[in-house]
């Protein structure tokens, strides 16, 4: 072990760690990960903990570890806040309950003064209908907690669909959120160390297709330097507001009206996995160089632009990316599904137009 | 596992089989290791099998592969062989059988036309006396097997040198190779991979201190196309003579009389570190594409001009590695040891004098 080693435990075992993994060891730390299966895109990148009925594996891990990360916002925060009584965990436990709650999360920025959608929290078929009147149609109704890649969301048209749309995903906690007429969406990835140090990489432009992000366009075009910097001073004020440590990301819709905060995520985001190969820091490396207490490192990008392209449900013909000069392949090693996200594709370019062509080259991999 | 997954077993475990797991992960292939210790740098990065006297754990590893490679040219022969029988072994028997004995290295070259030092194998000390009349004095008497970073070799620098120089390391096969008078040391990184596909990195400049490889820059300052041209033919020779797939460097002195071949090494190579950040793609990714029957990826260098400085003895102030935007660390998790590789640096630039600039500020690194 070096002066700077650690050893991260990852409650987690999926791509995000794996990738977390791919950056860290270079930087001398060590990793183990909580997971399900040996079958998880982590499974070979270090110590293996499975979850087990019978023995408490996630002790082992936590004893393993010098300081625990976890993968996603869906982390159970009883557990999360059990573990930092012993071992620090990044980000803090804050981010995770404030992240894992649409409620909280709006309240928030609503409070800290970052604009977003008008919203009310709704327990009952008479809170919704209420709750319609104030804030109209179209809006959209979801479950406050867990519902990722859009699970977990009625979009309502008229205040006839109320009561389907309470039926279909009422009877828990949900939240009803006016519908924010947007040009697009773009995310904003941001790195806090325990020092207070910050670095923010620029904004991307985000391409959904059935609720799940298909491709992703690095720096954002057309974006002014006030926006990049509005932008900015949003996630700083959560950041510094949360005592966040590690990798934060911000989702915003651009609107006629400025841009407004969607959602965050305490996390490396699918948004940032073009900074691998395009910026000079990758958000992998920079979370735990954050989570270890370890100067950030430089988000400036490399190259002009660049494209982050989803590989979703099938593998498809991969060979074809190892063939572009100037793409990067990146598979998880996980089974083919509907949906899933099983890898991704990067591609580097000098201007616009050459990028949109390599893409265009690549639409094997995008659904048309 | 993806269609373009294979199973990868590495024999040994040091940085090397670290570096290219690091690589190969994204690609979508798993790793398994034959190693001597649980604290080797590959151990967390693969299915790690420990060389044991009780069980046949090398023949775990092969079962496991779908394909094996090798860190060193030091690797056992008969064991490569054997294997060879069952599983796929790249590079092959005849490159590893040539680049471990240094007679059958320096016959290669002589016989393919590619200028080398004379040379004559010796196993007498009246071998020896008459090869230093024939070759003369400066020469470099070395063991023909085994011996790297400088070890085993004894430099003649008269005539009476003779009898101590056999005594210190004679009593085995050695080799005499007359004192080339060179300006600098270069070096070649090629691939190849079973279809007969190419790929040749640019010429690198290399400077040792003690034997020892200190740093690297890429490419080489102040080489012609004619030089490089000439590099790759030769280099394009051995790959082709010896059928090799996976990643060969070639090592050479620049002289008054044009390239003179040094040695090779069948693997990835020191001086080719800096293609991790600094090329299209990794000399790690393109062994793993070339020994996996994939496409090679493109060689080209994505900045100016680079610098490898490795991290030797003591792993020495990596937070300033950390602090300079454009320096990026590896470590390799080994424990500090006099003359050890620990690590190294990569430095990307736009111009020369930058470059000596940043490499002045870490000096820490360098042997002073």
């Amino acid at each position: 072990m070096t002066p700077i080693s650690k050893r991260i435990g990852v409650l987690g075992a999926g791509q995000l760690g794996r990738m977390l993994a791919l950056a860290g060891y270079p930087l001398g730390q060590k990793f183990g990960f909580y997971g399900m299966s040996e079958d998880e895109p982590s499974a070979l990148l270090g110590n293996m903990h499975l979850h087990s009925e019978e023995a408490d594996n996630l002790k082992a891990l936590v004893d393993f570890a010098d300081v625990i990360t976890f993968e996603s916002e869906n982390t159970d925060l009883a557990v999360v806040r059990e573990i930092a009584k012993t071992t620090p965990v990044y980000p803090g436990e804050r981010s995770l309950e404030v992240s894992q709650h649409r409620g909280k999360e709006k309240t928030l920025f609503r409070d800290k003064g970052i604009p977003c959608a008008n919203f009310a929290i709704i327990n009952s078929l008479e809170e919704l209908e209420k709750a319609v009147d104030v804030i109209g149609v179209p809006s959209i109704l979801k479950t406050t907690t867990e519902g990722y890649d859009g699970k977990g969301q009625f979009m309502i048209k008229t205040g006839e669909e109320v009561e389907q749309a309470w039926n279909e995903i009422g009877g828990r906690e949900l939240i009803l959120e006016a519908f924010v007429d947007f040009h697009r969406e773009l995310s904003l990835v941001a790195v806090r160390n325990a020092h207070g140090e910050h670095r923010f990489y620029p904004l991307v432009q985000n391409v959904h297709h059935k609720g799940i992000l298909r491709y992703t366009i690095a720096p954002a075009q057309e974006v002014s330097e006030e926006v990049q910097k509005q932008a900015e001073s949003y996630i700083q004020t959560l950041l510094d507001e949360l005592d966040h440590v590690g990798v934060l990301t911000l989702e915003l819709f651009e609107t006629d009206y400025g841009l407004f905060a969607n959602e965050m995520a305490p996390r490396v985001h699918n948004s940032g996995h073009w900074t691998i190969e395009g910026a000079q820091t990758s958000q992998f490396e920079n979370h735990v160089r954050a989570i270890c207490g370890l100067p950030l490192g430089s988000t400036e990008p490399k190259q002009p632009i660049a494209a982050m392209l989803n590989i979703v449900g099938e593998t498809g013909p991969v060979e074809k990316v190892l063939q572009k000069e100037n793409a990067h392949l990146h598979l998880y090693d996980k089974a083919e599904r509907t949906g899933r996200k099983l890898g991704h594709i990067t591609i580097l370019s000098d201007t616009q137009d050459n990028l949109f062509a390599d893409i265009k080259s690549l639409n094997d991999f995008l659904p048309l």
